[in-house]
């Protein structure tokens, strides 16, 4: 039997929990999706990351269009079950549709934002517009 | 002069953006908060990481009753600018008011959640029933 989503808190965020994507080997925190009870239990049953998109009210899995897609190592929930980590297998070049290994590409210091981080692949050619 | 809030996004979880506490030699993830623009600028002008507490509706200095404080060492935003990653030095034997660590000590397998990391303090003795 599938593990179901009771056993974790949709209640603080409107029915969504915050899932922070790391890779399992360099540890990178790569983005933070949010999901909801059913792309929870579509990750667990798939295998592959899927998320809830606030801006499209609807199930995506990462990686549909592009084919960069997650491929899940180990899932870890906290103290209150209203977060998760998920150690991935990142496929692709990268998971940003800004053409960036990481989404976190911004890095704060001398008071402002700059980006320090080299593109790995072209989001034109991958997205064409969409994620 | 200091950054201001306004680059970030705070519209999409109403007023708030999600911080993920990474720990700077480990990179283990140390636990996930929320952050409305007060924290941020407040996390950002002392060096020591600043919370809004969802259910107890106001601003908090993380280990300001523990002692357990997050010093800042690097702060990373994502292409939306909707979610931080901070790099930190975590003061203290733990982050969890459960006594761990990290908040994530819960592993999902075998179509179950348990808990395969050991207290590294004891919570009542730090807390006395609070966090």
């Amino acid at each position: 039997m599938i593990e179901t989503a009771e056993k974790l808190d949709f209640t603080k965020l409107d029915g969504l929990i915050a899932a922070v994507i790391q890779d399992s080997m360099s540890k990178d925190v790569l983005m933070v999706g949010f999901m909801n009870s059913e792309s929870y239990l579509q990750t667990i049953q798939s295998g592959f990351v899927h998320f809830f998109s606030r801006s499209r009210n609807k199930l995506w899995m990462k990686g549909e269009s592009s084919g960069h897609t997650l491929q899940v190592v180990e899932i870890r929930t906290d103290c209150d079950r209203d977060a998760l980590v998920i150690s991935v297998i990142a496929n692709g070049p990268g998971v940003c549709h800004e053409g960036y290994a990481s989404c976190f590409f911004r890095t704060f210091a001398g008071n402002q934002w700059s980006t320090n981080s080299e593109q790995t692949f072209s989001p034109n050619d991958i997205y064409g517009g969409t994620k």
